[in-house]
């Protein structure tokens, strides 16, 4: 018998799908902390040391994210005979919204909506640039694992010239991958900058005042990894001075706890009033989250639940010193 | 010398950046028409019946846009005589706006924004499905012309299984590419309809009540065509039911005159109030319009002038009968 305890928000109805992929030999705990605690397996995103140390038998920590909390990798880090895991089931979603984003700020969708609601047919800024053409144009993208690989695709499949930028170039990467000290080299061809990176002490503040400073214009910052990777005062004032075109937001500085979450309280996402701004397309951290990938999510943690309980290796394995 | 009429809305600055760009044996007049009138090539969108009689010289019309308004295709039908062509420079920027508006839609993009200016992150329906995963999903494009190529080179990009259709199938295309009467069987399995046909009097309506009721209830429709393709009373319909998940639309079934157009006064678009609805993206007819394509039509334009003057055949002539 495998015990496993899961402690994150699930509904009835995702439990109960979930039992029914789960192998007749696995014992599914949920919520508070059983007692007597004997699971071998945590699934949970942001566990305190005594979650760690309730069970003698833990062995196992799944965080069901694609991207695991530093925090919870700081953490982690301390229990060195812990086995740590992620879940990167959403990286489809999270390139699709990545592209989503992308679009919506290049092609200035909101505020074109926004003022043909009113029936005005006219560019809401007349006289200055109300959208970018990305055919041709050069698209850098900052990450180049399972999400940065779609988005190329992508992005490709609309005409641009890709460039990724890695944390190691690897000596089989194509043409178009490099390492990180091309970044200022790169920046100001770059009319899409896409941020599909880990978040790492390393990639903290990655891109601030003179990282924005290099990119033209015309230039669009989508940022789906962690908010922090991009200062959000610099970011703040190259959008509201409009030293860039725009950007696409899913992840910030700031985030509701769980009862803020369950009231659907107000809970502004950083210390700048992004929100009064037209050149930014704001979405609330849910580039992995769309109905479809809550059921992968279930799936791929289902998958690697089986593959214990059948002695198998759990995949993901993830080293939290390093963050990935 | 050749002698061209241009009778269509520039700014003084593209009028100097046009002449630019033409051969010096080129002699251009612009906006009423020029006393005594001896050009050999009209330049204009909407031709009145006396602007084709003006000049006893012409034998040339350059309508200045992709897609040739329908009374001007019947009106320049009554001329044999008249060799018409079109200007398809914005084939890139049109397929750009159909995917941003495809991805806009199927998103959420903007009642999340919406929601989330006022720091609320829940989705902005809850217990109802919020965004639409494209990914392995099926899409449909209508007209497999210079945009619908584009458009499903990007979507394939985006990993989504393309089908498109053509009015006559082609002994060389490929098994993706069907003739019209597969659109009945197509429609129930397509999560994305985009619609890139030239109107013609065949293709008006194309899209009624019937084939909206054909698609399943996550599908995203997406017009960069023309408005009357699709039934407008049937779309508000669908839509207002939710019948369909969501709508990006970028061409209407009513337009403001170049009085309103110039003053910027608030015109309807439609008979029903699209603009009451969230799950419509609404885009006053600016595909093919984006800054950049600006500079495209004019390079286009030249390019055909210039061809012309040179004695050499004019690029993209249509058959004013078939409307392509």
């Amino acid at each position: 018998m495998l015990h496993v305890h899961l402690q994150f928000d699930l509904t009835p109805d995702q439990i109960r799908y979930l039992k029914t992929l789960l192998d007749g030999t696995i014992c599914l705990t949920v919520g508070e902390t059983p007692q007597p605690a004997r699971f071998t397996i945590l699934v949970h995103g942001f566990p305190r040391r005594e979650d760690l140390l309730a069970s003698p038998n833990l062995h196992t920590l799944i965080i069901p994210w694609a991207g695991p909390p530093l925090e919870t990798l700081r953490l982690a880090a301390q229990f060195p005979w812990l086995q740590v895991h992620n879940l990167p089931y959403n990286a489809a979603p999270t390139a699709e919204m990545a592209v989503a984003l992308l679009l919506a700020a290049a092609k200035g969708i909101l505020p074109y909506d926004r003022k043909f609601r009113e029936h005005r047919w006219g560019p809401p800024h007349p006289g200055r640039r109300n959208s970018v053409l990305l055919e041709g144009a050069m698209a850098l993208i900052l990450g180049y694992g399972r999400v940065g690989r779609r988005v190329a695709e992508a992005l490709r499949g609309l005409g641009m010239e890709v460039r990724a930028l890695r944390r190691e170039r690897r000596p089989d990467d194509p043409d178009h991958v490099y390492g990180p000290q091309a970044l200022p080299e790169l920046l100001p061809q770059a009319a899409a900058l896409v941020i599909c990176l880990p978040h790492t002490p390393e990639t903290t503040g990655l891109i601030g005042a003179r990282e924005l400073a290099l990119l033209p214009p015309q230039a669009v910052l989508v940022n789906v990894a962690r908010g922090e990777i991009v200062d959000q005062a610099a970011l703040y004032h190259a959008l509201a001075e409009r030293r860039i075109f725009a950007a696409g937001i899913d992840v910030w500085y700031h985030y509701p706890d769980r009862a803020q979450r369950q009231r659907d309280a107000p809970v502004p996402p950083a210390a700048f009033p992004f929100h009064q701004l037209d050149n930014v397309v704001m979405s609330p951290h849910r580039a992995g989250w769309s109905e479809e990938s809550e059921d992968l999510r279930l799936r791929h943690l289902a998958a690697a639940l089986n593959a214990a309980a059948r002695g198998q290796p759990l995949p993901h394995r993830i080293d939290p010193a390093r963050g990935y």
